[in-house]
């Protein structure tokens, strides 16, 4: 079985975790999780984004959290950036990576962003060059890569098609999401086995939910296929717009504990993510999806048996 | 990747998936569900245990189950048995498989049945001659194989002595139960591998629990090491005694549904399980651990957007 020996983990709970959650959450709440998320050993967190506060009035602080928060040295912070407004605040409160976002469906991205795939990629040529024009980094993600909640399958083609469009603004970091928990290992592995010997320049990230109980299965899948990178969000928060009550996110505590067993270096404390994990449900007011937090950590054994 | 082409089910939910259930479930709902699911194309049914009725309350009626479920030809029907007693009880009842069970460590053997390891395999013996004589096939289980809760780490070298120990009493289907979900895909390739290696005439089983997020993961693993063979309960049931609220067993639902989605074929009509599993918050009068249940199949495409 090849594997990696080391696995980068990208923190997306404040951003996708964040977003849908119906209670306010403080600026200083904010500004206090990602700190203590920079203290886990994490070395990349997606802090918000700079889209429209009426569309995501949850992250309408994106400015004040990006001011507020700590920036330790040997952490990478990105916000999600949808257009050239947004370019702008993220200049302004100097964002180093800047997270474009499309869909792998027509129908997927004109219900995110009321437009073509082709007029999204159109209105990120003024993002890129402003990025330029301020050091900062252009990443890619493209929703809904392993399927379509609308459309269902998504052909390797249109995946191709639109990593093109991505090497064509120059970008050489893409992350594939299975944003509804449609993937399976099988696809996994053969998808990002094409992608890298297609584009084998390309730092290939997997960004995966665990709706349907396989997040670890399709993480296993591709590191197999050679893909180093994943996205996971602290306690599991943002949850799965399609089904509502159902998982998102594969949580943080969740993928790093799995990661650690197998002997695969992460540099993230277990044990802090999952101190931070713990406070989640009183902040965001409900209970969290995250299997380490209900069960525990393999390695903690019992005395006895608490029930039959 | 390498992938087998077919896998089996082994389905344990009226067994291990009854068993821990506080409220009484009536011997006609058992029936029901037993011949559900002997309806779904599962091909083996674990239908209960014929352990000491004040040991284990819930299938006390082990006896009636047998009498009264349908065994529509197709269907091989097989039965925990933990001693003599157990074994008279089994052939009276026809069982035509015998299912010993015995755990990897000292300690959660000497829990579950106050005896050591040797002890519970002597006490096989007249077990397995008269199995023989009523024309029944024993197949043998080991409990905790991938981590005990109280001792940890579990030697290769003590699972291939047990294994030795079953080969003498002649048994050539062996399962081993990630009972606590300690095991991680790694160590399930690596052991699964290594087992096959020293006994290639045993046909494998693995029993897979959820527990920490990775029972579809270890299964990817275990397919992977050539196993075939996995046990798993409709809806999730029967859930974790070291961690009360944790899941237990994966559910049959859930593995079918990545299975399906891999086109590895199992026979079994993933909506007549789900059709099933919608039944038991009903009757175990508490929600179910089913990914599939709650999310629906990922080929399930939806019209629009439910809420953001």
């Amino acid at each position: 079985m090849q594997l990696p020996e080391r696995v980068t983990i990208h923190e997306v709970g404040p951003r996708d975790g964040f977003q849908p959650e119906a209670d306010w959450i403080s600026t200083a709440q904010k500004v206090a999780i990602i700190d203590a998320l920079a203290e886990t050993g994490v070395p990349q967190i997606q802090a918000t984004s700079f889209v429209h506060p009426r569309a995501i009035p949850q992250l309408r602080d994106a400015d004040e959290v990006c001011r507020a928060m700590a920036r330790p040295a040997g952490v990478t912070y990105d916000a999600l950036v949808p257009n050239l407004r947004g370019a702008e605040r993220a200049a302004m409160a100097g964002v180093e990576v800047w997270h474009l976002m499309l869909s792998a469906s027509e129908s997927h991205n004109r219900s995110n962003g009321n437009r073509a795939i082709a007029e999204t990629v159109a209105g990120f040529e003024p993002v890129v060059e402003l990025a330029a024009r301020h050091g900062a980094e252009c990443h890619g993600g493209l929703a809904v890569a392993f399927g379509c909640p609308y459309e269902g399958e998504v052909p390797l083609a249109q995946l191709l098609r639109i990593a093109t469009m991505y090497r064509r603004l120059g970008i050489t970091h893409i992350s594939l999401g299975d944003t509804t928990g449609m993937a399976h290992p099988r696809q996994i592995y053969e998808t990002m086995s094409a992608l890298q010997e297609r584009f084998p320049e390309v730092e290939w990230t997997l960004h995966l939910h665990d709706t349907r109980g396989m997040a670890l299965a399709n993480c296993l899948a591709g590191m197999q296929a050679g893909v180093t990178t994943f996205d996971s969000s602290v306690g599991g928060l943002g949850g799965c717009p399609y089904a509502p009550g159902a998982t998102g996110n594969v949580a943080t505590e969740d993928l790093v504990h799995m990661l650690d067993a197998m002997d695969i270096e992460t540099g993230v404390d277990l044990d802090r993510v999952l101190d931070i994990a713990r406070t989640l449900p009183e902040i965001v007011g409900h209970p969290i999806e995250s299997r380490i937090v209900r069960a525990g950590k393999a390695t903690e054994l019992h005395a006895e048996l608490i029930s039959q």
